[in-house]
Order: C-alpha cells, then structure tokens, then sequence
C-alpha cells in the first residue's frame, strides 16, 4: 500500500503520523464539551459535529455524543467499517463531502485531548521475552531468569483500571513502602526507582461471554494505542511476593490519546517468533498477529532538550493481544467493552532497545548519559517521558502520535503517616 | 444493645437475620424490573416504590430508581445516616408510617435476588494469617510460611470485577492450563482441584483522590457482603509465578445479595490482634476497625443434605478493610463508589476453622468427610456451597444471609483447543 491522497493537504506527507491510511480516533475539546474525533494530517474532524448534522451516520443511532468511544465500540465491527468507510471516502482528495467535513476541522494544536474510552478493567501482560529475561535476571535468578511457566502462559495480571490517564497528564511520584536489602524494617517515603513500561495497549471493542479462539479474539479487538505503565520499582521489590505487583503499578498508566484501528495497522502484521516448547493449541494464530511498528522512548529533563533513550519495535513480543486476549477467557472470565490489555514492556535485544530504565540502567549499576550530559538511573523530578510509534509504509507512516507525561515530586508524607 | 421491635412480626425474634437492628440493602425483582429495597424479617420493603410514591425522600433527589445502590452509595454518609433514620423510624413497632410502608412489603421467597451494586473495580487481599500460614506451608515453605512482608503490608492484587456475580448464580467448574509437578509440559483441561475462599468483602461508597488515613477510609466504606472467592488451586499453581494469580481467580467471584451496613455493624466492631513488629504509622487504627462476626460454610452434593465444613469469625484477620482500603491509596491509586475488597480468606487457629479446602483438606492429602459419608478434597460437580454470617447482639443477630453457589461441570474443551 502507498499513501491514500487526502484534500487535507498535512495529511498528504511521509513525515505525519495521521494520513488518510491511519484515522485513529481520539476525544477533544476546545470549549470543554468532550467530543469524538478522527486525526487527519494536523487536523482532527469533528465527528460528533458530523453525526449530529446528519453528515455521518451510523447504524444504531447516535454513537458519537457521549464524549468517549464505548458506544461505537460496542457496536461491532460492521458499524467500526462502515464509519472507517464513510471517513475514508469523504476525506479523499476530490471527494463531493470535502465542503461539509472541512467546515468541521479543527486543528490539533488549538485542542485539549482527553481519554477516548472509559476503561472497563485493565489487565498488563509481561508478553516480552528479552523484558522477562533481563527483570527475572536482576529480581531473582540470572541462572533461570525465565519463569518455568513462561513459554507456555502469556503471564498476565489485573491492573488498576481507574489509575489509566490521557498522554499530557501529569505523574505524582508515588509514595510507599521501601525496603532495602540489608533493612530490618520497611519505611514509608517517596518511590527512589521510579521507572517507565514502553507497552502497546490493545483496547476491547466486543465482550465475550466464556472462551474464545485467538481468532476471535482478535476480532474483538478495536484498536490499539501506546502505554506507558509507570512502575515504582522500589516498592514493587518488596511487595510483589507471593501475589504479584499491587502499589507499584497503581499511580499511572499513561495511553496515547489516539486510537490506531485493527483496519490502519492490517498491511503491518507480522508473525510471533516460532516457539521453543510445544505451544497448547488454543494459542495457535491462524495467521499473523502482531504489528510491525517502530517504537521509541524520549526523555527531557526539566526545560532541557529530549534525548532518545530507547528504540525497538511492537514485534519483538512473543505472544501477541489475541493471544492473551484469548488466555484472559480460558477461565470463563467475561470480558467488556472498553478492556484495555497492557501488552507487557518491549524490550529488543540490545541495551540500547530496552523498554525501562530498569533494564537499560541494570538495576540503576550502569547509569544513562542523557544528550545534557546528565545521567539516570529511574525518573528524576520534572523528567518529561515521551513514547513515540509508528508502522511504517511505502512512503507514509501509520503513527500514534505521542503519550507523554511529566513527573511531580511526590507529595509531602502526612503527619499521621511519619 | 438489644432487640429493636418492628410492626413487621417476622423480625422480632431472634433467629432471624434481619430484624429492625440490621437493614440491609439488596436489590430484587418480581416481574423482572430491579428494585431497591431493604429486608425486614421474612420481607423486603421496596424503597423504589416508596421513592417514587413520596414516602421516602432523599437530599440530592432520586437516589434509587437505578436498579443498583451506587447513587445512595455516591450521595455519601448523611445521605446514608438519613436514609437509615427513615428506614427504622418507619418500621418501629407503632409507626405512623405503618400502612403506607406495608403496602410495599414483598416476601423474600417470592423474590429474585439481583447483584445489589456495579462494581467498579475489585481487589482481594490476603490478611487473614493463619490462611497464609497454611497456604505458605503448601506451596512454599513451611519453615517461612509467612512471606517477609506480610507483618508489614496487607497484601493483595486485583481481581477481575467483571467476575463478580450474585448468590445464587451457577458456578462453572473452569478449563485452565495444568502442570503436575512430574509433568513436562501443561495441558488444557478441566480445573480437578476447585476450591472455595470464605472471606468478607467491604464495599467503598465514598470515591477517593490521593492518600487516605485508615480513619477516612473507614468512611468511605458503604458496608459489607459475604464474599466466596471460587480458586481453581491447580491453575494457580502452575500460573501465579511471578506476578500472581489470574485466570485461577477469574471464573467467579459470588457475594452475598445484602449488604449489611456500616451503621448496622457498629455495635460488633473489635479490634485486629497485637502486632508482632512494629507497624507503619499510616496503617495504625485510631480504633476497633474488625468487626465480630461469626461465619460458616456448608457443602451439599448434589440433591443431599448440607454438611458445615468450617465454622470462623472475621475478628480472626489481621488488617481490618480500612487499614486494606488505606494502603491501597497510598500509592495515590484512586477508589471509586462500586469497589469492591475481598479481606482474604478467613481462617481460625483451629483445622475446623479453615475457610478454604485446601486447607481443610490439606492440598488434599486428607480428605474431609461429610456426613452423607462421602469424602472431599476439593468440590465436586454438583456441590452447593452456601456461606453464613451475622454478628450476634443480645438477644437478635445481624446476619448477611446467604451465599451461595453450585458448581456445573467443565465446559468441553473446544476442538480447537485440543
């Protein structure tokens, strides 16, 4: 596929992430009205203006005025074609509708993005295989850093679905319970190893009721966006035996505001890397199902200029959101509209293409030297964290925009506390 | 404190888990429509009818037309005082309030009992000692049963919310990936060793932003249900390494259809036992934050008489649900009205006071007889499992009637998954 010529002229280039061949959806306001919106070069058009003038409709009714994306998800992927269809023609360079639609652009600097769906429950998958191997190495064992189950389960754990925030919103570093290797007791303060997961989200558009095949699965799917899990590595330490990690990953969990659909990244499927053990055969794929899409993470210290800390890609995983989506129902657990499945921390094979600062600093015992000639190990105060994505095409790319965020100190430990 | 007479005559004796002390809130229906109402005696007053009529008036306008408690719970602790007030004022022996009340009495039996509020988000701790001294023992090591931050931290991890059912809702037996511990690799098969958790659950009505103390959580708290954890032990074995249990938790999750308040628990609350290490300040209790209630579990097989296995009190744990809710906030996690807390499975000192079969059965090495004759490791096809709780004041109790559950055989594993 080539890039698709829009008669919206910023979208008809190689450099932006929102060409005709991407329409990812996202929630925007300029007055404070949450509304429904589709990215077009360095515009977003106006949807829920669109269906309430009858320029755009959908079988089902009025799917794009609640101010988040649940009820188009909710109504399946014959309505997700045929809007993707009706934006696809009307935004097309030529197209009869070019009056009616560009009466309804804004541009994207003049807006304020918010979350685009409700989040039902979310679930973090620990999906990487290099992510697994290095943590399993420095937490517990480099001799078996590979947990014995971990070739046969996508491992996968309940998050908080209500700490899940919009790229732009600002991180509290959290406070928690530390304990150091040679302390008798723990202390209550300020995460000290606060750390960034570079994820992929897929979001469920269709619920489930009892198992489903990857295929399925995979239909259920309606999009996906970047994710960033941010993790207090210290309180994760001392917490996370025997049930898993609870605090550590409850202050954030930042997404990209837009939602990049099944149907923009289907010329990017790839295949997951063939298995080393006999896979149980209800996580066989009948065809590919991971992505292709590059990745990167920015980090800015206060004010100062980003450097580059991290650079891999979405097909480094080893099971894919199908797969796990379709482990998640094994149990007969139902799943929800508005799911989001963290895809675990993507970390490629080198240092350079580690997906946190806990891999790329080894335990904070080989800190980074930023482009000011800074160093880290974990976040510091004011740091600006920045994820970047994108599948690339023949002369265009299908991109996610950013997912940002930028840490706070933490807050003052309360007297009643100390 | 004694016991409170009510015009309606089945609440005035001793026997019966609600009399006029208690008024728990559930939601019911007869035609289909789910209603609001709170139990008295044999009966359950319908509080959406009354609202609707006038005879209940509530600040912040209509509070229980929804078919779910979350309103009243959002509308907050004078909104919850006032109702009460109403609630017992109009059902005292002699109240002018009688025939208009009575005109909205229904019979339990003729009821269906519906889920009493939508959860948002549900976690499950792992406070009660003696069940992570036994478990610890099985899966681990019984010379440190108990995992190094357990005196420190109420443990816990979420759970899916989308789980949570009713009493009364079938449970079926999961599938699930088994590994023996002779096996090379795991299977898809049928869960052989489901299991039952006896625990309490606390429900938050109060949202929260940022850290609370432990007294401001135990304000936020609506009320408490009984609360059956369904665990298939085999699943979790192979699948909780490193980050905890997931699909062995995720089948269902049943709580009982009344939820005792708060206000109705007060004249039971008591304390958590003596800490054996220092404890953080932020996790000390400005006062009794458990509750006295004694608890039981019954197993009937299918068509057959029911058999106690396990008799307890939740006084038996060791972190009340507002030290649980506390920690969990520290992190600055939000809580939302709907979330729900399982206090972890509830066991006594005693082997008859186990609230799990993997403890009274001791990972199955000694099976349980029941007295139909028949033996249990774990449950069986067939088997109803029925939970019972209520704290006992002189002369009258304050019961959450039952809950309850019976397991359905294992779905067919699909070809597909063969």
């Amino acid at each position: 596929m080539t890039l698709l010529k829009s008669w919206v002229e910023s979208a008809n280039t190689s450099e932006t992430d929102f060409p005709l061949n991407n329409l990812p959806y996202g929630v925007f306001s300029t007055d404070g009205t949450a509304r429904c919106g589709v990215a077009i070069g360095d515009q977003i058009l106006d949807l829920t203006a669109l269906e309430a003038e009858g320029a755009l409709t959908l079988e089902g009714g009025a799917l794009l005025q609640s101010g988040v994306w649940n009820d188009v998800m909710s109504a399946g992927p014959i309505v997700w074609a045929a809007l993707r269809d009706q934006l696809q023609q009307g935004l097309t360079a030529g197209a009869a509708q070019e009056a009616a639609f560009a009466a309804h652009l804004v541009a994207q600097a003049d807006v304020t993005m918010h979350m685009p769906f409700t989040v039902a429950e979310y679930t973090d998958f620990y999906a990487g295989k290099n992510h697994a191997i290095n943590v399993g190495s420095m937490f517990r064992d480099p001799a078996n850093a590979l947990p014995p189950n971990w070739l046969s389960i996508p491992i996968g754990y309940n998050g908080r679905a209500s700490s899940v925030v919009v790229s732009g919103t600002d991180v509290v570093r959290p406070n928690g319970q530390l304990k150091g290797p040679n302390d008798e007791l723990p202390r209550f303060a300020a995460c000290a190893r606060f750390d960034l997961e570079l994820e992929m989200g897929a979001i469920v558009g269709q619920p489930s009721d009892g198992m489903v095949s990857v295929q399925q699965a995979d239909d259920m799917i309606f999009g996906y966006v970047l994710l960033n899990d941010w993790s207090a590595r210290d309180i994760q330490a001392w917490e996370y035996q025997p049930l898993g990690p609870f605090q550590a990953k409850a202050t954030a969990t930042s997404i990209s505001p837009w939602i990049v659909t099944k149907a923009a990244l289907e010329p990017f499927r790839t295949s997951t890397p063939e298995r080393e053990r006999p896979q149980l055969a209800y996580l066989t794929e009948p065809g590919p199902m991971l992505y292709d899409i590059d990745l990167e993470v920015g980090l800015a210290p206060d004010g100062q200029n980003e450097s580059i800390i991290a650079r891999t890609n979405y097909n480094e995983m080893y099971y894919s959101a199908a797969q796990q989506l379709c482990h998640h129902t094994t149990s007969g657990c139902s799943m929800r509209t508005g799911d989001l499945l963290g895809s675990g921390t993507i970390s490629g094979a080198e240092k350079e293409n580690r997906g946190s600062m806990l891999e790329l600093s080894w335990g904070g015992k080989e800190p980074m030297t930023l482009a000011t000639g800074e160093t880290r190990s974990f976040l510091e105060d004011g740091d600006t964290l920045t994820l970047r994505g994108a599948a690339k095409g023949d002369g265009y790319r299908v991109g996610f925009g950013e997912c940002t965020g930028t840490v706070l100190p933490a807050p003052a430990v309360p007297d009643w506390a100390k």
